[in-house]
């Protein structure tokens, strides 16, 4: 099954565009679970058990657990094995930011779908759909570019005037028309740019868009949902991460997760 | 000490510009070695040895270690540690890559700087110097952006035109002028682009290039060093992996790889 159809699936399944984001920071996960083994998966674990079927993906940021080495990316492999196998029907997209030349890009591409067994990948424009090209060619897995991040300061390069269009239309147009060809592009926008999205998802069609920064970063859901629905009121991936994960520090983590998810579900669908 | 000072040492002491990129896929090591504890490892081990009195830097590609997953991580951190304790005069410069917002990229800078004990790292600029700000305050570490990179298909966002001038040289000049409050800001120009070298090398000063693409990807020796050096016949770091590492596959693997340190670094000084 395509990513697109996964998540078509789940979307209606779980009635939702919510994506949680997995940034499980040992330093930050509740003290009760800190010096027990396997903390974060068990931490994850928690978490994916109290909103599996309130969400549309979940999204563990590599930074978060290779912070802690060859033992973080222990509990990230654990995490997504347990997601796997209980529950297959919810994509699992890991937020990894890569990009290197060509023969080099196959091993990031190991790491996330055969180690990890992901379906979807974040990676860098920088270097071309040249270098994407091992990626491109996976029929069956999401490959979401980089178009306009969620940081204060995107716009130094994105922003950018090119024949008088900016950076990341400019590469929102080449994903689009030159590098989809296989029907697996994805698109990154944040939700902090909510103007910008509007003008990305008028060229990318129906094309699904990760978009982070709701939450923690102050990203508005209404403008967001308005912005960048595609013509069947769906096509977006709403990630929050902070204000999910570490909604309570202590034993009922979990079920304030679920909570937080379901605002943020019945917000988002309130607009749809 | 910083990056740039721990560089002209090892610069005079082992004249030599060579920097060996440990891109060991386990895959491609020599068979007599596969099946041994650690053989990743062990391989790094040997080239190490073979070369240290003949490099300006070593430089591990992340992508090889993490196709293995967690197993791949350790065996880096087994080759940084076995660095660091053995010839700390060599600088170690991890060839990361990465990119995320801010608080992201602090996971990414301690498995760079904490866990590998790295003293520089390659990252994406796409997200612009905000993004990178945690890692920008690090005085003494070296941090390496992406600028012109060697692949073939480079150009199709690199090159494009703003107001004139491509990007890869917009992005050259913010980091020259705007990034490099610490004068820990270096850059990445890939030696099959040594035109764009020169246009680099001419508004960034001395600032120390990371210059991959000679060997295996084709990239010219004469022309890099000629576009390249900085006033004081120094200031770049040339990269070679595949036809080093990999210059025999039998026993004597590492004595090869000597030998091709050997032959590039005396071609290299031809030029200087």
């Amino acid at each position: 099954m395509t990513f697109a159809e996964k998540y078509k699936q789940i979307v209606r399944k779980n009635n939702s565009l919510v994506c949680v984001g997995l940034d499980s920071d040992y330093k930050k996960i509740p003290e009760f679970l800190k010096g027990k083994k396997n903390s974060v998966f068990e931490f994850n674990k928690a978490i994916i058990e109290a909103t599996h079927d309130l969400v549309s993906c979940y999204k563990p940021n590599t930074a978060f657990y290779e912070g802690s080495g060859a033992e973080g990316v222990r509990q990230l492999k654990l995490t997504c094995d347990y997601l796997r196998q209980n529950y297959p029907e919810v994509p699992l997209l890991i937020d990894a930011k890569r990009g290197d030349i060509g023969n080099t890009n196959e091993g990031y591409m190991n790491y996330v779908f055969e180690y990890l067994g992901a379906d979807g990948v974040t990676m860098q424009p920088y270097l071309g759909g040249e270098a994407l090209k091992p990626l491109l060619k996976q029929k069956d897995k999401g490959i979401f570019i980089l178009c306009k991040t969620s940081n204060p300061g995107a716009g130094e390069f994105q922003d950018l005037k090119i024949d008088g269009e900016p950076l990341y239309m400019h590469i929102a147009r080449s994903v689009a028309q030159k590098w989809n060809t296989n029907g697996n592009c994805m698109l990154v926008v944040g939700a902090t740019y909510t103007d910008d999205l509007k003008k990305v998802r008028e060229i990318v069609g129906e094309m699904i868009i990760l978009v982070p920064g709701v939450g923690s970063q102050g990203g508005d859901v209404e403008k967001t949902i308005k912005a960048g629905l595609n013509s069947q009121k769906s096509g977006l991936i709403v990630n929050a991460s902070r204000s999910i994960i570490y909604a309570s520090s202590k034993e009922d983590f979990a079920q304030k997760a679920r909570e937080a998810t379901l605002v943020l579900r019945e917000e988002i669908n309130k607009y749809r």
